[in-house]
């Protein structure tokens, strides 16, 4: 199914216990109004948060990153179609850090998913902005939260691959996967530079082009010589098709295999833990830059900016005085 | 002049005041050494920054950012030429947000200006890294007040346009340089999304090709059709060949008029004024994390977000509680 709440979810009156019920009971209205009060950063959230907390913690979240031009839509659309074969209800949040230039298009394709507009086991939401908060570490974790506690079996989060979000989308997610593709220029090279650290499931797509076999090869070699304690996880490299719908299943299988590996561990306590922590912070964080910038034309931060600028006093002085004030 | 200062500027222990002092007579090696000191996160930074305030606030601070393939680089490069020319030292930030994926590699050609190797007047310091703290927001804008206290006249911090980076530099800027070209498929469209607010004065570069024109036409247009207070600066649209060195000159003399209706209005003192909040602001947030997440083992912060995970408490329960302890 496809949200077409948003409109509707500013303005008036809205009854968030009603709203929490109702997306319990699989309606997409209300799980897609949810999200609206999210990225509406509505004074709401904290009613909202509060209902959904004793239902949440049970989705497994699935990150799926990669640098643009890889088929990160079309992977996500053949690995919902997979998991919805196996039964389970699937949620889809698609994050895109939106830029000034851009404002998505420069990123290439959006989510066009249309082969899962009438299943209702399915729900696809586009988080295009990152609001004037926190950005994605502020909304990403919250969208979530409302997906997980309306019940979703798994909760992918697909993220385009530039700038930071890839580490925040692995610091977000139970596992994720990071896709490549033969023909990217010097792929493995980019790879180089932090992609090894990130992956739970390394997915070579376009497996049917020349050279995935080569990728496949190269990523292992390097993920051979990356150290990790002799308990953990070893991130697979597969080989998919997206387009053509081949080797899809036994990626959703090895994405099984390491919530399981994960949970029996503890490794998915520690994570989630993580995941906590951040966004416990990053509310706590909001909660005070609100509090410095005020509601009043002038605040004590103004002051001491002003002084700052005049070289009375420097940054840090001025910090210390603004937590003088909080502390 | 390049900088070599990176080994060198860690370990050893480190005389803040006499790199200070030095820095103001000129010695690259230590602004070198300073930017390193911000880069680092070091914990001198607020002994640095005591010292540099009396001295900064002089620098004409020019953001330059534009889409990958504008021809960003070869642009920094001609206008530090040309300001050059006139007698002013310049310094330049360029500040690449560091992605895994690329390091730096995927978007492009990195700043190399030999032109200015041996220039003692210019100093040239490419930022890769956004640190582990606040990323951007924390560290350029006190790797600019080095610069700026070090006594150059003119402080260049050069983006990528990519992600949240233009909109954090136009927040850091005096004024700021949109760069353009024609060619970039449609320019104009991606242009709607968000550059129309950023911009002080628009350069269309590569205006040897096809299609210049066109492209400071249809901005024109756009421009003209953004509402704007009576007073306000009217954003020219300048046509250059930062390769063919044509346009360069007159680049150069609309920063110096936009820096003097700025100064002259009063824009450049709120400008100033919310520079140095956002940067009190992150310095201030910076500490927050620091004592939350602490050094010991166990914060509360873990025990808050375990309670989070078993459902126990919401995340904003748990960031008031937070709060609470701090506040």
């Amino acid at each position: 199914m496809t949200d077409d709440s948003r409109p509707s979810a500013r303005g008036a009156a809205v009854d968030v216990p009603g709203l929490v019920e109702q997306a319990r009971a699989g309606r997409a209205r209300a799980v897609g109004r949810l999200i609206s009060l999210v990225e509406d950063e509505s004074p709401l959230l904290r009613e909202v948060m509060a209902g959904l907390a004793p239902y949440a913690g049970r989705a497994h979240v699935v990150g799926i990153t990669g640098a643009p031009g890889v088929g990160k839509s079309t992977s996500t659309s053949a690995l919902v179609t997979a998991l919805r074969a196996t039964g389970k209800r699937v949620g889809v949040l698609a994050v895109d850090p939106s830029s000034p230039f851009s404002g998505g298009a420069l990123l290439g394709d959006r989510v066009r998913m249309s082969d899962h507009a009438t299943d209702p086991g399915v729900f696809i939401r586009s988080m295009a902005s990152r609001g004037h908060l926190g950005g994605l570490a502020w909304s990403t974790p919250q969208a979530l939260r409302v997906l997980d506690a309306a019940g979703f079996d798994v909760v992918v989060v697909e993220t385009v691959g530039v700038g930071q979000s890839e580490v925040e989308v692995a610091r977000t997610a139970d596992t994720t996967v990071v896709l490549l593709a033969p023909g990217m220029g010097d792929g493995i090279q980019a790879a180089k530079a932090g992609i090894l650290e990130i992956g739970d499931v390394y997915v070579v797509n376009k497996a049917d082009r020349d050279g995935a076999a080569t990728v496949r090869r190269d990523l292992r070699n390097m993920l051979s010589l990356t150290e990790r304690p002799a308990d953990s996880w070893r991130p697979p490299v597969l080989l998919m098709s997206a387009q053509l719908g081949e080797g899809v299943p036994e990626v959703v299988a090895k994405l099984d295999e390491h919530h399981e590996w994960a949970a029996s561990t503890g490794s998915l306590q520690r994570r989630r833990v993580r995941r906590a922590k951040d966004e416990v912070e990053a509310i706590a964080v909001t909660a005070l830059r609100r509090r410095w910038t005020g509601v009043s034309d002038r605040t004590e931060l103004d002051d001491l900016a002003e002084q700052v600028v005049a070289g009375e006093l420097d940054p840090y002085a001025a910090a210390d005085r603004l937590l003088g004030q909080d502390v």
